[in-house]
């Protein structure tokens, strides 16, 4: 018996790395095609639609392909209980063996119990999805914010991605219900669907992808501004996705009193959503001040390995201690990784600043293509499809509505009070360009329990195919038609070492830019965190002696570093050489500089500060640091010179 | 009983995230210690013992200072049943619930289960160890091994780790067979302890610890050859034992019909042994040519995030795939890194030098403090120790004289043949500094569930504990003893930006360098490997035109890329500039050049190859390279010469 339990472990265990086996094969794939995409100049189909692709291909493979043997030791003992408990006994001769609930077998599908189970096996558990894949997306998109772009931008970002995704999620919400209500009325449900779970779809499905966004705009070099507001908003809609559903599940009625959500559960749920939100962004917060205030009392910077790990360590933390407290983990990272990138970076070694931004990026990379290729898979693997005709073509109309609630209206108000309109042209890119991809994908398949999840699960995965497939691909022809101008960069290789990025065409932007639709508050925070926070946490910026009062001298004394005085802002020189006339502009070109969102999607040498790579940006010299950024948006001096 | 389930699950996700965020911080904290000692240059104790202490300390605050409440709603249902199943079904009102097998549960132990089920929430899956963190150490051992040294030491190598590890095995085995009689006659055994037991044992206390020996002897900078056989050494038994230590177990005795291992039994294990052993290394290999054939002809180093994705990806599905195919994975990632770094390293590009070296460097520094925190944890928080003071007296002694029979008697055959001999200091180091670590702890708590293996587990622990406090932190005095001089390695910071490593007096070795000790065999296959298979590989070498004979001139052309002639050897080059008389020496310098294992020891600025870090050797000179060698390795020329 002990050598048939040995036999059963090793025969699991094979098959769970033939499983990841597959998945690490099939990123191979994906990345070797991209490669060769890229090579050859082909756009018309981006590296995450790619990845799905060929996730469906081995799909179909393992769906139809793939003839198990049923496994005869693998019988199954079964149990008469009266509940369900998390941990069962099996006592069998004296000895106590223990198992722990693995989930709901479907009763309908267990006659053909082999291929079941081998597709059961090429599945994952949802929350690997959350605890392991999403974290680093969301801190990576977090740690490389175009910063500066996005401040001049927030208020814009916050009204797109609270006010909007909530009144979109109850637009989706509401259109979905009608649509219920017509199914039932027809006869086309098969279980219960209740208003909570319509609101619930409305929340999953109004997250936009920053992943998708984030690839396409970034590489196409579109108006920084325009890119500022999509990705931001995606960003941080994530978030607002999660916590919005997550409210949503703890008022899922139980019984049948269901329909109509009284008044004091709305007003709970409220609650919970701004709970969890501000808690996530004071714990992800906490945790990025606290590294910084380590990176900067220590010397840990003359050991860059030391330092990576560190930064790693307390990174994943914050995702780990957030989701310890109850809290949501993926949102509390996420202000950890604007934090990390707006302090702690500053303290960081030359060395352990690409060493985090490239194992970052790494990390994304892999997290996103496999994400986006178990998609592929799912489609075929799930053992559960609801596909509802009714429910789909609804679905469709929804999210169409419900982006078209969020945008149009939420602009025209915005623009009544920003000096530089957003262009009607803007709102149509955003419209269009609102691609639904890992999050929803996330969120749906976390529960698919009931019948109602099912069949939005389903839903969902068609419409993560329809935007990314066709708004992914048509992006480009988009933005020409609205006359959105953009750059191609393409890289060529002169010598056998270094990479030189030429770009070809200059950039122009249709939309006019503002300078002034920075909030008083938020200027007032700038300049706190310029004046104390800055110097208090980092080696950058003016000492606190010189900034706080003459009271807090001995304050100041022992918190200002002797290298705030030595050290120069390196990032900042950069653009400084340039631009002499800039006093104390670092703040906001810092990180700027260095951090390229598009750094992540391969196509031009990787920018790694001013240590390594020699880049020479050819046809645009005006462009001074290693990012080179649309022309349009280089007179730096200016918009900054406003905020001082 | 929905809701109920849902609780249940957050409940156990909630704690199994507090489980990894107590070890996330542990982490962080000896990171912080391990910087405060650098800086302060403690030398008493090393890194990994002081994980193992952080370890130890969390160890006794969860089995002392944590009384959880028992938890009422996570009740069990007991079922009886007559075979123990890999899944059990549960019918609850006409739902099928599935269980999966977790493990025996002691009922010793039952009836104080809250606590035990605390100290069980602190304990992972021994796969774990298996599966994610010894693979990146191992192969980063294997990316970064020295070379040089290696190959001009692999016939000594090969005999300690292949010979003498099994001779080690046996005498262990023997000695412990012995010990187990005496425990028998004097009634101190409460279980059965087969021969095979012993043997198994033996073979897994006679891995020798890469880890510790690469972390001690590279800060410390003794001589290379003493520091190629020891770490060469330690990286092959590791494999040895793995493979050896599985033969065993396949002979494992079921019943009582156990004492005598026939003489076919043996023969089929030896069968297996080298098979396994045969098969990962073809495996690894096959796997290294072949990520070294696709970054050869594809251009893929256009894009160094593809490549580095790629690289990883491939290193890692030579674990799985090997692991698929019930070939032992870590063997074949030590043999794959081996592959890669001789080959594919050249075709990358120096982006994807740096960040690959950098990646594994940081996993493999990660991996391995939690392997040691873990095994401090281990002490307190397991539930089966079984101390026995006969059997850890037996160990300790059976440890001794298994190393003594490894070293002395194979030293001295060796001797006979080696022109440069191995001097009876070196020889009473590398019995010295044997030590035990993370390979030995990783197959001890792989099966804890026998009686005999759960007193192997605890005897092993404490020998684990014992070779790395004692002798880790005895070696230096040992060494000035033996007067075999090393060079400590200090920092110090002269700007705020670039680091200078400076070098406290110089290096002189005691034993004799010879410069023959590559067999006929070696020095054949390595100018085959010159010739052939490095060009045929990577750009470097002479193009394959020249080496190949002229009727294969179409096939060498259509292999050989134009980078071939384009493309100096670059990290050859830092080496070539000082002896420009060796032509094509670049074979066995090139990658040495640039791997250092002492960058995995923080003790220095990063190496980066060429590409970034301003480093100045101030006091010596002589040194060429960014790696500070010894000086008295230095003659390079004269070496090389010899053997082309």
């Amino acid at each position: 018996q002990d050598e048939e339990t040995l036999r059963q472990a090793e025969e699991s265990h094979r098959q769970d790395s033939t499983k990841v086996l597959v998945f690490t094969l099939l990123l191979t794939l994906t990345i070797l095609t991209i490669w060769l995409f890229k090579h050859r100049r082909f756009r018309f189909l981006h590296e995450t639609g790619l990845a799905m692709i060929y996730g469906l291909l081995v799909g179909v493979i393992l769906r139809f392909g793939v003839h198990v043997q049923p496994d005869v030791s693998n019988s199954t003992l079964t149990c008469v209980g009266k509940s369900r408990p998390s941990s069962l006994l099996l006592n069998v001769s004296g000895h106590l063996y223990e198992y722990e609930l693995r989930g709901e077998v479907d009763s309908r599908s267990s006659d053909n119990l082999p291929s079941v189970d081998m597709l059961r096996k090429a599945t994952f558990d949802p929350e690997v999805f959350f605890n392991i894949l999403l974290p680093p997306i969301i801190f990576h998109a977090g740690y490389s914010l175009k910063r500066r772009h996005f401040f001049r931008n927030l208020g814009a970002i916050l009204t797109y991605a609270f006010v909007g995704t909530v009144i979109s999620s109850f637009v989706i919400g509401l259109v979905m219900y009608g649509c219920v209500a017509l199914m039932n009325a027809i006869g086309q449900l098969d279980g219960d669907f209740f208003f909570t779970d319509c609101l619930f779809f409305g929340a999953i499905i109004s997250a936009t992808d920053p992943v998708t966004v984030l690839a396409i705009f970034s590489e196409l070099k579109v108006d920084v501004d325009l890119y500022a507001l999509m990705f931001g908003e995606s960003v941080l809609n994530d978030a607002v996705a999660i916590v919005l559903s997550s409210s949503v599940v703890a008022y899922q009625p139980s019984g049948e009193s269901s329909q109509a959500l009284d008044g004091r559960a709305m007003l709970t749920s409220l609650g919970v959503f701004l709970a969890v939100l501000s808690g996530s962004f004071v714990l992800g917060s906490a945790a990025g001040v606290l590294t910084a205030l380590v990176t900067k009392f220590t010397r840990l910077r003359d050991f860059p390995l030391l330092e990576t790990a560190l930064f790693f360590l307390m990174s994943w933390s914050t995702f780990l201690l957030a989701e310890a407290c109850s809290i949501t983990g993926v949102v509390a990272v996420l202000f950890c990784g604007i934090t990390q990138a707006h302090y702690t970076y500053n303290n960081l070694s030359a060395e352990s600043k690409s060493r985090t931004k490239e194992l970052f990026e790494l990390l994304n990379f892999l997290a996103e293509n496999f994400i986006f290729s178990y998609m592929g898979l799912t489609l075929f693997s799930f053992q559960k499809h609801v596909f509802n005709p009714v429910f789909i073509t609804g679905a469709f109309l929804a999210i169409f509505l419900g982006r078209a609630a969020n945008i149009y209206p939420l602009s025209f108000l915005l623009n009544l009070g920003r000096t530089n309109a957003i262009s009607l042209n803007f709102q149509h890119v955003m419209m269009f360009a609102g691609l639904r991809g890992a999050m929803t994908f996330a969120l749906s398949i976390r529960d698919t329990a009931t019948y109602a999840r099912q069949m939005m699960f389903s839903s969902t995965l068609l419409i993560v195919f329809f935007t990314v497939w066709v708004f992914g691909g048509g992006t480009t022809p988009m933005l020409s038609f609205l006359k959105i101008r953009y750059t191609h960069t393409h890289t060529h290789i002169h010598s056998y070492t270094h990479t030189h990025t030429h770009t070809q065409g200059m950039a122009k932007t249709v939309g006019t830019v503002g300078r002034r639709d920075t909030a008083w508050l938020f200027r007032l925070w700038y300049t706190f965190d310029h004046k104390y926070v800055k110097p208090l946490l980092t080696h950058s910026g003016p000492p606190l002696i010189t900034t706080l009062p003459a009271c807090c001298a001995p304050v100041a004394h022992c918190l200002t570093s002797s290298q705030t005085y030595e050290q120069q802002d390196s990032d900042s020189e950069l653009i400084l050489n340039h631009s002499p006339s800039m006093l104390y502009s670092d703040l906001s070109v810092s990180a700027d500089a260095v951090f390229d969102p598009s750094s992540s999607v391969q196509d031009q040498p990787l920018l790694q500060g001013p240590t390594h790579s020699v880049l020479s940006t050819e046809e645009s010299p005006i462009v001074p640091g290693p990012v080179p950024l649309p022309p349009h948006s280089s007179p730096l001096s200016e918009p900054l010179r406003l905020r001082l």
